[in-house]
């Protein structure tokens, strides 16, 4: 690979227009600016998946578009809640709209390849509408051959992983909210922003296999004040290291094949 | 309990009036209009989630109200996806709108107590956005107390029967579209609608841990041609009836619970 | 015609796949949930055009999709407002939506011959709006050809019948609002919803030729608190009979005429 | 009366200020540039109940604001159809949120005494919303004591009107568009702008007893290619005289009951 | 030029669809009610721009349509702010929308040449946006040529003008709201909507280089209590007849050698 | 000032729980993602309003949001247009609810102190309502002392520095898109980025004093086809900090008087 940038913003649009011509996979990233209890920053749903996508962009002569930052309201079987201060969220039509209109964008760039890497996964469902909303708009500008993965990155941690990081069992995705995966890959990744001495003591949260409305903690009796769902004792800058370079790993192998690259 | 209906449509609006001075539990049955391979009819995504909601309404006095029939659109992981001619869905605005709309008229008669029992999971997402705009406009009316359940029936599923419906091992919920737990459960409830000849013979479903746009079969070569995302050979009246009637038993205790119910 | 069922939703996909090529006429009824006085459920808005729709689609070999249960917002002079306990109503997005989508996804499937069946006057500019988005989103797909028919059943009532009807003179269709029309259709379908015993005493609604706001019964001394716009006194099952059948046998030679049918 | 301009617009924000202490009714004018056969200007929807405000308005002292000129989509029943060339229409949601906007901003002047007067029947369900929607913004910022009326000026038309302008029995509303009403008003106001020699001499127009979409001569034979729905050859400047008169005298009394006003 | 009025909604169907094979240039004022201080009425945004588009229509055979009277919320530094008691403003999608559906039905129409007059500065990002999705929609009719200029009539004063009218400096364009160019104009054009008695006295508005919200007299201690921005001392009959007579000779050469007229 | 980051996202929740109880100011700057030039990155709008926002959180204890990255689409007159591949922007809707969003977000967290710094003139009437509707939404949630500065951060050039940077003469904002301050700014902050080897030499722009659509080349004889509006020739290092600096300085004092600091 050229020592070119993997940030577009970062390219002048001439640079950028002659690019495209030879197809790269574009990476937007869509976030959350969420609470992930004491012990992490509010930007892990961000920076993760940027930084995943900045890597596998490295490695496959990719782009990566400034973050969608924010994204769909904190729920709290999978984030908490939004009723902490500091998560700080978009509705749905915002989302939506937010990734119809990049992705049209993109395709009258002539992009036809993209991906969108998903942080929070609360926005999932938002996401495929607004990217189903733009291969409407772009197909009826003529253009039907843009493709699009979406990936949440997480979807990407191996049988064998799951049993080095929790070797007393996989809680599930929804609990792991700043718990040992994310604690983990912070740990390696930005470990000035992770403070272990905070890791909270409350117990694991306890669920009932339903949602109740509207979020308070007196309607939830089993979420944890510190907003961090599950123990993140376990985790280690080892194990964020193994999970990383296998969501990179992953990925990278996913987009070769999904877009036919010759790497 | 009494002879009455548990309908509310087939009430008048006085008797209405007075009942909900009582303050009864409200279900409303969120469903979809969806493929549900060659075996199964349609309607799945509806009827389930509506004779439970009926019957859990008997137990404890409640009412349902007619079902929002149509959903979000299906997802390959989950539905099959919604290129399949006969899957007829909303957009999310839409299904966020039916919501918001009817929650909040609920709200406006006096109903405290509601419980969006939804059938297709495509929809999770905009009924908790169609839920959180209701609590607004409701709260903004002077209304702060009133409290909802989102439910998906199938979690209510316990460990035992898993192992039961499921020997070889339980698929995941998305895999199980058109597939032993629906197929059971319409076998217990409507076999009039189900034909065991035609079950598809296509093998399981094979995803990639991502999703991929557009919806094509080209695009999705591990999405069988027949709509059902797993095979449903195992499916048996008796384990429709062991689900059906524990999905019952389930949420009527968590109804009763949430809604401190004396019954 | 053959045995097979009019309910899409009861047909599995390939059957209704292979079905779709012969191209039936589908119809959609749209409804509301509203107050219909003491003595009439609240379903007559959806259960009249959804049997009416079950008749045609009979006589013609046609489709019946899942109603559009709840319509727009009671008004007074046709319903009696939206002030009632029970009427549920929606947003006019949210209506305009709801139809938009349900027929474009008929479009997507192929289909090309479809009649809104209203049973809410109060609906009818909505769907008018959302059938007008429809066949522009049909349009930008390549699809020209879709035919749809908005019908209000009750304006298939011949002047014949009118004399039978209401001898002393037809009242208007507003002011039919849980009148002889409806309550005369219901007791020949539903007898088992209609209470005679509760027809309601209150004088006709006495309306000014406008509309007031916001919508009370102190703004509006005229309107019945029963919720009942007229009589229902000369209501009998007969009356119902031959409605419900002039009905049918309208619209049936309507669509024939208006698809070309050959029936 | 004083002096005092009706039109809202030509005073300046301090008079305004100072006279919307005295409670003032408001009038909007709503209406549409839709075609009106061809011996009418499109203007017809607009200048007739802006004209029968600024009367009404001069009776009570009330005030005119500007008019908002477009209207929804013109129908074949009751206005011909939005197909023809001239004819330029909002969207429902333009419509809505217009006058939704309106009557909030007059609400925060401190008005509370509103008529929207309506002149192209199509824009009812809309205004309607709008005027909903607005009642709820209001009341959300402290607001309630706003009252609103919504008119359609033609149903002022008394028995005895009718019989005189129709010897021979009155067609019914929607078939007078461009029919002996409007040309007889417009004769009566503006004669400058109807052009007697251009009656159109296509038959009447005749149509089913329901809508059929989309709109098309093809689809629609018994609409004229005039526009105009019925003949106006019995329009009279003096018959414009008597109905214009009645509208304004009926609505200045229904004004005066529904405001209180001592005048 | 022919004796044809240039109001088209003064026309009818027949002579406007005859007169579009031409392609006539058709003119949309788009303007405002909105205070002017105490000595100018509230509609000199709709006015100039108006009267404007007239005087060019003349000019060059073109058409004016019916105003878009009501514009997009006042601002501080450009209209004193949306406080004041008769500014009556409407929401950015009042705005952009019915911009959107009225360019695009000129396009059904087969109009192509267009030009929006702008007399209310907050309305130019919305009416931008509006024709943004008007070209939009109408590209996927097919309809490609439509051509539309969007014009600020103020921005056509020339640098000599400047020093006439403005002899110690020009101010600014938005500090001139109510000022010596508005003043100027409706004083040669509507003199009797003037009241020079009535100009403020009160000093200039002094303004920070940003805007505070909300907009509030505290918030914007500079902001003059009468509306005015600055003083209209210097305005004169003469001046107006300048600038007027200056815009309309700059837009008809504009709008000629932008559409490639031959008058 | 403690060593705290003003990075709001880099803080856990419970720190920034505790800070917003001391009143901090929230920065959030709202960028684009644009062509400027062939000698400047496309991240000029993001990158400079952050920078600023982050220097003035500095001097005050304020925190800074991340960016709302994207803005509204280019216009040829202050952006080049939106027709340049690279240029990626929102359409109003999207600008306006995340706006709206994320202010009402920072409202529920008890945050009252708030600042929106804009990098691209285009997003300004969008930022403006959709502060005006968190507003709006922030009243009916019972918060009425949240204050808001919207700031364009090139207004706070003084008339000497103007004098020093061109001393040929100010050209105004919109032409100094891709002109002497963003190519100066950005020498002073990211040399890196800023490539002055491929300073256009293609003419200044030359703009009509209106807006034609849609926007092509053809349609904008004076736009230059590089995309940068003016001459960055003049542009050094020193201009860039003598402009950066007073941007910082002018804010910083800007939002102590209107927040009434004590620093």
């Amino acid at each position: 690979m050229s020592s070119r940038t993997v940030h577009m913003e970062q390219m002048n649009w001439m640079d950028y227009a002659a690019l495209i011509e030879t197809q790269p996979v574009v990476f937007l990233p869509v976030g959350a600016l969420e609470q992930h209890g004491p012990h992490l920053p509010m930007n892990c749903d961000e920076i993760i998946p940027r930084e995943i996508s900045e890597e596998v962009a490295k490695n496959i002569g990719g782009l990566v578009a400034p973050s969608l930052y924010y994204g769909y309201k904190s729920q709290p079987r999978t984030g908490g809640g939004n009723h902490f201060p500091g998560t700080t969220s978009l509705s749905a039509e915002a989302v939506i709209k937010s990734v119809r209109d990049v992705v049209t964008e993109f395709g009258r760039h002539g992009m036809r390849r993209m991906v969108l890497m998903d942080g929070h996964s609360e926005n999932t469902m938002f996401i495929i509408e607004g990217i189903d909303l733009a291969l409407t708009e772009l197909r009826r500008e003529g253009i039907g051959d843009m493709k699009v993965l979406r990936i949440g990155y997480y979807e990407f941690t191996s049988p064998e992983t799951e049993k080095v990081v929790w070797p007393d069992g996989f809680p599930s995705w929804p609990l792991e909210h700043a718990g040992v995966m994310e604690t983990s890959v912070m740990l390696y990744r930005h470990p000035e922003l992770v403070d272990l001495s905070k890791l909270p003591k409350d117990t694991p949260a306890e669920f009932e296999p339903y949602d109740v409305y509207p979020v308070t903690f007196e309607n939830l009796p089993g979420l944890p004040r510190s907003g961090a769902l599950n123990s993140a004792n376990l985790a280690t800058v080892e194990k964020g290291k193994l999970m990383f370079d296998e969501y990179v790993a992953g990925i990278t192998a996913a987009v070769i094949k999904e877009f036919g690259l010759q790497i």
